[in-house]
């Protein structure tokens, strides 16, 4: 089996917890770090805006335990099922997908805030 | 709030059955597959090999009915919660999610074979 990685060296990665089903965040691994992933059991993604390898939740310490790894039909995407530390948002919600939109781009908030981020992120 | 459609104009949309939270595939969409997903409240791709816009399921029937949008925190990529029509995957299984694998890439078919895709697709 070969993953199809982008132009960009990269593969998606669709985050879900493994408990609730819920989706967390969609990421974006290079080689370096779906093995990292791999070989930690915790998922570690490549950040386009800093172009370089972070262990996901390594400000936050609110971690992802990888449980299972899925691949798509046609080899363009991962889903990891993952144990979640806390919220795996850093705007404080469990999911990045806290907002539920209309076709005006009206949004609205449907989760719970966890934390809040001035609290999490200071000095 | 506006949507981030990157340089090829799309945004990666993942979709969601809204019943049980599985994820079924993720699909990439440009503004006019969104709007006429919106529009019709079934899903819409930008096909990226066909370069045209395309009803999900136009060919099996296999549509998917918008229940829900959801937008992630950066405004980066979306989630739709849908109702799954017979199954998601032109291969035949209810998700393209259906093989979970390993490190070493070794796979391993976790989802049962609902539709024989050979039948379904025969002229």
């Amino acid at each position: 089996m070969k993953l199809n990685f982008n132009e960009k060296g990269l593969i998606p990665a669709i985050i879900q917890d493994y408990k609730t089903n819920k989706v967390l965040t969609l990421c974006y691994m290079n080689k370096d770090a779906l093995e990292e992933t791999f070989k930690e059991g915790r998922v570690y993604v490549f950040r386009r805006s800093k172009n370089k390898l972070m262990l996901k939740g390594e400000t936050s310490g609110n971690i992802q335990a990888v449980k299972e790894v899925l691949v798509d039909c046609e080899n363009n995407s991962l889903l990891f099922k993952v144990e979640q530390k806390v919220a795996a948002c850093h705007e404080g919600y469990f999911t990045c997908y806290f907002r539920q939109i209309d076709k005006d781009g009206n949004e609205k908030i449907v989760e719970k805030k966890i934390f809040d981020p001035k609290e999490e992120y200071k000095e």
